[in-house]
């Protein structure tokens, strides 16, 4: 198989990191393994500790193996939603009105859980240790799945970082081989967007950056116009 | 203030993720708050676990915090990769002949933590946590810290990754009057690169890219033609 070039971007970088949104509705389009290809290949060129690429990919699409661990994730991410639907009063106040973002969030979820098989590419970013856990292992795998998400953006795809595969992650060591100093760090689906990337809503910059101390927003830090701002957290 | 309008891009999605380095050599021109404001703002587009935005920025340029910040870590840094350097045998083998990878890579890292108070800009990403720790908790920090350093690549600039403040956390905590419920998850220093972004080297795909398996190589990860690698860790 000789490998496509790398495609030329019609997405610029600022404009990539600004409209990345999660995406959790796709259109039944397979990813072809060119496109893959050059997904992968920009995950891989993230940063690591030491430049000590501890990052592995497993890939699912179709396979036996695929579908198994869908199934193995699909269900726990749909016994986990329904908890946390309930936990997180999703149906309650706004949640009971259709047209809120909350209930539009319930409703999304919703979906993702149920159509949680039919997600064209399901990736498990792993992280092999060297060493006992520590809080910042997470800097030499979480990099490389942004670059992930932001080159399947470049592509025209889209996709989401969960933890759906937690429930069940013993599970899936045994069903993909995985040895048990790996950490399968999380759960990526990835497909042709039913909606639209766009840009992001996040808390007022003010309450995120700081300067010189702890609380103290930095004078600059003031978001551009027009931008539109959410809370953090599951709605309420 | 007015905020100047987020910059047009110069350079695409696919091709920043393809070729941000790791910048350790900085030119003295200061990171001006136009600049900082677009690559913080593009920090927090990232995603993170329920949109919780638990990350925050403490940006440390020059005053009197700035300056005990930069004098804490530096120090820490120098012991550490004094350290580091011996353990990790950088003088021995291909590294005492100054023409080696091995060689240059000792010569940049030692330079870095020389002139680490140098450093235009230091900041560090920081972790709300709203439970214990988990091993995912990385999830919600690192992808922003991801979107940190390439919205800096698209304004011209660089900058890295680090732990090297783990040794002197606690006195960090006290300096910035960051709670005790707060994480810093990571050191990162930007400025003008004295050197150039290009093509980063890595291990080739197969071995990081698996499709149905774990260790079982994807047979459409093929690195693009005129890719250069580069073995896992400090170099041997």
């Amino acid at each position: 198989m000789t490998p496509a070039p790398i495609p030329n971007d019609t997405i610029g970088l600022l404009e990539g990191l600004l409209s990345t949104r999660a995406i959790r509705r796709y259109t039944d389009e397979p990813i072809p393994p060119d496109a893959l290809r050059t997904i992968m290949f920009a995950a891989t060129r993230a940063p690591s500790g030491s430049n000590r690429q501890p990052f592995r990919f497993i890939v699912l699409t179709d396979g036996p193996n695929a579908v198994a661990a869908k199934a193995l994730i699909g269900e726990a991410a749909r016994a986990a939603w329904n908890h946390k639907r309930t936990t997180d009063r999703y149906d309650e106040g706004s949640g009971a009105q259709a047209a809120t973002p909350k209930a539009r969030m319930a409703r999304t979820m919703q979906a993702y859980v149920d159509n949680f098989e039919q997600a064209p590419v399901l990736v498990l970013p792993c992280l092999v240790r060297y060493r006992d856990p520590t809080p910042f292992e997470g800097a030499s795998v979480f990099p490389a799945c942004q670059n992930l998400l932001l080159a399947a953006r470049a592509l025209g795809y889209g996709g989401v970082l969960t933890g759906w595969h937690f429930a069940v992650q013993h599970e899936l060591h045994t069903l993909l081989g995985v040895p048990d100093t790996v950490f399968i760090a999380a759960t990526i689906t990835l497909g042709r967007p039913a909606g639209a990337h766009g840009p992001v809503r996040r808390r007022p910059l003010p309450e995120l950056v700081f300067e010189e101390r702890w609380d103290t927003p930095a004078p600059w830090a003031i978001d551009p116009p027009g931008t539109q701002f959410t809370a953090a957290g599951p709605p309420r």
